[in-house]
């Protein structure tokens, strides 16, 4: 069998993946009048009084919503809040297991934006946290935009910031196997969606040389028609130089590609045509902008992808357990620039400068020392920058 | 250390009371490539293909919201979602441990009934049912009415329906030790809130000689000034002979008594002018309308209370885990009246005819028998009703 009739199976068996477990027992009198009447009126006239007691008398600490309306779930696209539940539940236990962050999936049965802010809104006192999934472009935008206003809990985007923080952290560790500077180096991202915005974003943060974002007509630049109000902001801030063009023309003379895009988009050709020592992270799935073989044969240094049959596999997982963890460890009130990029640090530093290699830019995905890792670095992060409450 | 004292040490100490936990484990490639992604995909297809798929591959059927907007809470009042929550992780507890039932808080910041409408039809979709909680009357009936109608999944106001549930399962069984008939009855229900008004529609439909329900002014008459639109509609199949006054007259000649309204409410005085082997449920909590030692001693036959620390307690954990757990066994539609009753009797049912006697109608809230009974019971009349699904 295949992984999807093993999966398919696995899913049957067990009713899907998740459940809800008890943290204390309810065997007697006397643990009913605890966890319940009468005695239950009490951490309910504590929080009554004072709302922060919350976090200290219930279990909305440590629980985190995975919210999604179904409509961009994998590679398959909007297929609805129901078919979206897998994918959900799966992420809930990765919270679990890789950082005992209780989440629970949210499967919203609308489209509509301002419908989904006020229903995350609704439901917030529930959770210490929120994470937007699987939201289509550019609707997740505002909609992380305006919750992250008007919440006082971590509000993050995974197909966004999840994303981005691995890959900055595996171009931290590729520049240093490269020997360049980030200052020095022109990147291209192809893909304008959730992903290649966010990491857009975080990388030119960074300050390199420049940026030039590419979507299916090429890259963007100011003022074009096919611009709507996100890719106008992006080509605002990225392609100092105003070019134009398809993403052949954008590879020429690069440092960097990075593709959150379609499958085999990128050429040997096109790789060949980049500055030396080429790093290409292609990270469309199943099948990569360009297979990391091909890539090396055209003369790439470091690739990566997403792929868990080559090496530098580029996995959100190593990113979205750690990052809650340290936001809720600290409660912190939003996840800011500083604590992603701490996160991408601290992944990017599990890997010594001895071990760094051209194939072993990024850690493995079951490393687990990972999520402690980047829940410190997000804590401190949290605490240096002001938004920790505890 | 009091009840209060404890709870708040034992809250504190486990940081609330439910947790997230898988049901599957995620150790290796193999293991996350059929948890999440690529294999997920296959069971997120089906899905999208058949949505009823989603009962076969997700949690979704065992799951159920316990959705409170915190207006309503113990006898605690208006003090909000967040507050609300040591109860509603209460209630998610022993919905697991008495009929594995998987119930998650959701504890909504508004109060305005049509936006807790939209709000848990929009999260439906993660959902097998919908358990309404300490949601202030008139709003309740409103939102229940709504949410049945527009779901195709049961909803179920517990303090409505629970609490009417168990009254009528004790009242089953008071009416064999008092060898009274229900249609030779008269029936008085003090208090005309969430929980009084559905205990007086399912003994209505048992057909008593009457029933008078009674609020602060008294009785409920047709074209009372003081009625809302619940109230009159309550007010038109109730009392038959259109009676006025307070409700130390409609205690004059009744059978039964059943208190959801306040402490002390109810003299010996008033007891005596009942008619003989008179029926007292009186529970307020924590002290009921009347103590049930002063009940007895002025000539009650048969007396119920909220309390632990006298016999028949009336609890609503006889109720809603198995009537959760019988509903979503045959993927129940709705909980309709035929459900409701069956759970009642499937709760008296407990009791043997050797076994019962005045101070045993009610079995006890721990007897582990009932959940399983009353989910059977459930199962049977939703397929006997034509609402289950399978």
């Amino acid at each position: 069998m295949n992984y999807g009739e093993r999966s398919l199976k696995m899913h049957e068996e067990k009713r899907g993946k998740i459940a809800v477990a008890s943290k204390v027992t309810v065997k007697n009198r006397d643990d009913l009048s605890l966890a319940y009447t009468p005695g239950v009126a009490e951490p309910c006239k504590k929080i009554h009084e004072d709302k922060e007691n919350v976090y200290k008398y219930t279990a909305k600490g440590n629980l985190v919503a995975v919210v999604t309306d179904g409509t961009a779930v994998l590679g398959l696209g909007d297929i609805g809040p129901e078919a979206a539940m897998p994918v959900m539940e799966g992420k809930a236990i990765l919270f679990k297991d890789f950082a005992d962050v209780d989440a629970f999936p949210i499967c919203l049965d609308t489209k509509d934006v301002d419908e989904i802010v006020k229903a995350v809104k609704f439901i917030a006192p529930t959770f210490g946290g929120i994470n937007l999934e699987d939201i289509g472009a550019p609707r997740c935008f505002e909609i992380e935009e305006r919750l992250k206003k008007e919440l006082d809990i971590p509000v993050f985007h995974d197909d966004q910031h999840g994303t981005a923080i691995v890959v900055v952290a595996g171009i931290i560790n590729a520049l240093k196997v490269v020997n360049k500077k980030i200052e020095e180096t022109i990147i291209v991202v192809n893909g304008a969606g959730a992903a290649g915005v966010a990491i857009t974003k975080m990388l030119n943060n960074m300050n390199p040389k420049d940026v030039l974002l590419c979507d299916r007509q090429g890259i963007l630049y100011p003022g074009s028609p096919e611009n709507n109000e996100y890719k106008e902001a992006m080509a605002q801030v990225t392609n100092k130089d105003k070019r134009k063009g398809k993403l052949e023309e954008a590879m020429k003379g690069a440092d960097i590609f990075i593709g959150v895009s379609a499958s085999n988009v990128v050429t040997e050709e096109m790789v060949r045509t980049m500055n030396q020592d080429a790093i290409i992270f292609g990270m469309a799935n199943p099948v990569p902008e360009i297979m990391p073989d091909l890539a090396l044969k055209a003369g790439a240094k470091v690739v990566g992808s997403g792929r868990s049959d080559f090496p530098n596999q580029i996995n959100n997982i190593l990113a979205f357990p750690g990052v809650f963890r340290g936001a809720l460890d600290v409660r912190a009130s939003e996840i800011n620039e500083e604590m992603k990029l701490a996160a991408a640090q601290g992944i990017a530093s599990i890997i010594s400068e001895e071990e760094l290699r051209a194939d072993y830019v990024i850690p493995d995905p079951f490393d687990k020392r990972v999520a402690g890792r980047v829940a410190q670095a997000v804590a401190k992060a949290a605490r240096e920058t002001g938004v920790a409450k505890k």
